[in-house]
């Protein structure tokens, strides 16, 4: 059996989670990037892969599967990672499979859409957001970081979904670490939120920040633009 | 026990899922109706049973669970349903997952969005969605039917995710059948689609038809009025 072909960029969201997934698993792995600034998701040859266009994608031995979701769920099936990732628990794993099902109009809809509208739209177009889509999109970003932590962490609870960190955590914190690019802090004013990013980082490291680095750099650069 | 209490509205596309889920399963459930176009879903009794004011939610004897796909799953494992369902072969489930989470950017949120700008948004307001915006969510919702018709069902596949019926076939259905409402036939054009929704009804009546009366009736009301 070879290794998994993890097709990404690291500049996406779930691809992050999943690298990050893969590295605390020790799941042997071949990385192929995908340059989405470059329009390579919609080349002849990736369209084969993904019709849909889209990263991540794995390709387990000819078994090609898409959706970030779907390909952590099967990577702690196949690899039978620590049970915390993904309960073997029916209620616990329901209580995961919520934040899942919720995290894709909940938080990556609204997150990756104020950062689209804040800094990759004036990029490619040369012009800004019109203001009215701009608020309106910021304040849904708002209300995404205001669930996490009102809703989510209520009650003092350690992670999204219980009191061990799951394939859930990696999908929320990789959501909110791409708003940097904006310049916006998400863990200002939200004392629940902040503390969890912090623990999902310190039970990550080094992979976390080694699999940020990208997107830290780049988001000294645009945040700075951003704010202009 | 006592049975399940299902809060549900039958306008709500992922409650009509579970509904036909549960009736072709024998799962005894007593239903909760929460009249969305009342605003139920925000009465202060609701939002503490989910804080994201939304149907459906299922509380089975105290634990309380929110989002249509968690829910699937949970009943698929809580009650030991037949394989088809959600398949225990591991590559046969990715492929039910990869669709299950396709489909909220795929289809829920493209179809949802242009019945409510076609017929929600000028029955409430008066005023006609801007033609700029409708022809928007048009063309999204169009694009969503192609790749339901030409990517997801391609190579004569019966069903979504395999060759039996699966919870994706019901969430799929489901959200293509609300179209109605607004007078647009996903049918027309796309046999392969028109043919599995035909199998996915004959498959899951009667209930398939009793769960869906009520939009029955008012499409007949409403599609009429969104063609004037």
């Amino acid at each position: 059996m070879s290794p998994i072909i993890f097709y990404f960029d690291d500049l996406s969201q779930p691809c992050r989670a999943i690298e990050i997934f893969l590295l605390m698993n020790d799941i042997p792995h071949d990385k192929k990037k995908i340059k989405l600034a470059k329009g390579a998701q919609y080349s002849d040859e990736f369209v084969k892969i993904n019709p849909f266009k889209k990263v991540p994608v794995i390709d387990d031995n000819g078994f090609i599967l898409t959706e970030s979701v779907a390909i952590l769920r099967y990577l702690c099936r196949q690899y039978n990672v620590q049970d915390h990732w993904y309960p073997n628990n029916s209620k616990l794993r329901a209580r995961v499979d919520e934040y899942l099902e919720w995290q894709h109009i909940g938080t990556r809809a609204p997150c990756a859409l104020y950062v689209w509208d804040k800094v990759f739209t004036p990029l490619l177009t040369g012009v800004g957001t019109n203001e009215r889509r701009l608020n309106n999109s910021f304040k849904r970003m708002e209300d995404s970081c205001n669930c996490i932590n009102d809703i989510w962490l209520k009650d003092g609870k350690k992670f999204l979904t219980s009191y061990s960190i799951s394939i859930a955590d990696l999908l929320g914190v990789t959501e909110l670490e791409e708003l940097k690019l904006t310049g916006y802090d998400p863990k200002e004013g939200r004392p629940a939120l902040a503390a969890w990013m912090e623990r999902v980082r310190n039970a990550t490291n080094p992979h976390y920040d080694k699999v940020h680095s990208r997107l830290n750099n780049l988001s000294k650069k645009y945040s700075t633009k951003a704010k202009l």
